[in-house]
């Protein structure tokens, strides 16, 4: 494991895929893959296509089950690296359970698959610990899952996780994207700090200028290694809420994972339709900055990797803004607007 | 990836343990995080406890699913050595769709999760082609999952899988173990090979008595890393037919995976009673042979770490016995019977 190895022959400025991460050649296989998984779908499945979960009608009017799976990317050296990972427990699960709620699906349940070289009662515990409250403040079970360990295909200390939920979807609550139109309104609830995207961009920024996990550098509350840790947060109530609140108004929702801001919100867009954010309404948080500063990244390169400070987005017509944001202290913030204009995104 | 390292430390004779896999310890660690997680466990969920995947139970009267989770284990190194992944493919589904079956549960859809130091195409294609093929011969949808990079975790032709099955419980096909009484039958599918437990023990067996993957040992129809590959069998349509054909009379079933023949047969068992197999009822693969003289390995722990060629077993009733075996070309072999006794298992 050798998260912070010098690497001389780095360009400047950094990019994520001089991080390692090519996100279009990863692009390109993806989809090639789930061309070849969509032999095996018949008329109950609604396939993957930029959504986060894949669609299963269980027969003529059954129940319609979302299903997502995601890891926690390389946040996992940084959490092996500190020595914790209760906070790693609450990403994997909110990875997955707020990947449901783009088509409106509540969690039922959630599995996690646990693999490492050697079987460590104390970071597995840490885990399953902030596990079980994430699913706890997710309402969902943690219904199950596999521990392996893993001699020689894991390091000793190595870990690897992934995790896989199950949704029941309320098509009442399903953002109608054929609706969406210039004049609606985008809100977002702010992120937390990084999630569990670009991490290895973020480390490779910090370690480039020489900036050490225990730094604190000026505007941060804590540690950089302590800040870049901080979990993913639990989307649920917050997202189903606004979604009943302005049900039948909300025409797109994207949580805002890998690909970024830019990535993610360009997927909401339709022809002939841009998305405006009005940069001044909301605040990134400032490990943002530093991690920009530290490794010369461009605003671009910065908003194709990272969520920016906005964690999720809700594309909706203004009525359902006003009464979505008319609930005493709400968390949802107006942040932008769609304008006609060629698909893509003006970040202000 | 050291899967062929020599280890001169090793005791006489070669134990599942020393092979850097403690079954014992690992069961331990894994009731804590199972009771941590039975803290989000309300009345809708059936939690795990010796059986093979979760239980939630969508409402009164609603649908019961079922959910798995599970990887390949160590199989991961020998594939990844011959460069061949399609049979892997095949594995990762295998072992999750055949833990729905002992509750009498259909599977419904299939997600995968990939990861890789780097994504390089040619066995991330091999493997979605053989878990597509895998999900066909299922009846169960390649739902989506997650292709990640992720350097830094993984060296750069490191893989990491996972899987996750989801399946409908048919509760008039669930075995029902308060009726398991002496006199009952056991029958059992044979199994191809090793499937996808002990490998660790294998290779390290073979390693020691100086055995190359290339070397083709009398009684073998391949090379010992081919015969190795073998993937496991896909046993939907032979369990969920024999349920339906002995329902009612079914008392018991059994995946004979991680804890192999002997671990997963004794969990089937109450209070007095045992299971006694006949031994020269069912052919083992030649390859249990080789692995236990090369390894010097005893009767009792290969048992304990292998399947031993069988792959599934059902406990039932001699009139459940009577109408399985009645189909014409019945893969179904007659093994063995329960009897009154110690709880435990008479290999013969």
């Amino acid at each position: 494991m050798s998260d912070f190895s010098p690497d001389s022959t780095l360009p400047q400025p950094l990019t994520y895929s001089a991080a390692g991460v090519d996100l279009g050649r990863a692009d390109a296989l993806v989809g090639h893959l789930r061309r070849l998984a969509a032999r095996t779908h018949g008329p109950e499945v609604t396939p993957y296509t930029d959504s986060y979960a894949g669609l299963y009608q269980m027969g003529a009017g059954g129940p319609l089950l979302a299903a997502s799976c995601d890891g926690v990317g390389t946040k996992l050296l940084l959490a092996s690296r500190l020595r914790r990972f209760r906070a790693l427990g609450q990403d994997l699960v909110a990875m997955n359970v707020n990947d449901l709620l783009p088509c409106g699906a509540r969690p039922l349940f959630f599995l996690d698959y646990l693999a490492a070289g050697r079987l460590d009662p104390e970071p597995l515990t840490e885990l399953m610990e902030g596990m079980v409250a994430a699913c706890q403040q997710a309402g969902c079970a943690l219904l199950g899952g596999e521990t392996a360990e893993l001699p020689g295909v894991l390091a000793a200390s190595a870990l690897e996780l992934a995790g896989f939920a199950v949704g029941l979807v309320d098509s009442s609550l399903t953002p109608v994207l054929s609706k969406l139109a210039a004049g609606d309104q985008v809100l977002a609830l702010p992120a937390s700090g990084v999630h569990a995207n670009g991490l290895s961009l973020a480390r490779r920024a910090l370690e480039r200028a020489g900036l050490s996990l225990e730094a604190q550098p000026p505007g941060l509350a804590q540690s950089l290694g302590e800040t870049l840790l901080t979990p993913t947060p639990i989307y649920v109530d917050e997202v189903l809420g606004a979604l009943r609140r302005g049900a039948g108004e909300v025409h797109a929702a994207a949580h805002i994972t890998g690909g970024g801001l830019l990535g993610r919100a360009r997927k909401l867009l339709r022809e002939g339709l841009m998305l405006r954010l009005w940069p001044d309404s909301y605040q990134q948080p400032p490990i943002f900055r530093i991690i920009a500063q530290a490794g010369e990244i461009s605003a671009q390169e910065m908003a194709s990797t990272f969520n920016m400070g906005l964690g999720f987005l809700l594309c909706t017509s203004a009525a359902g803004a006003q009464r979505i944001l008319a609930e005493p202290q709400t968390p949802w913030l107006r942040v932008g607007e769609i304008v006609t204009g060629a698909p893509g995104v003006d970040l202000g």
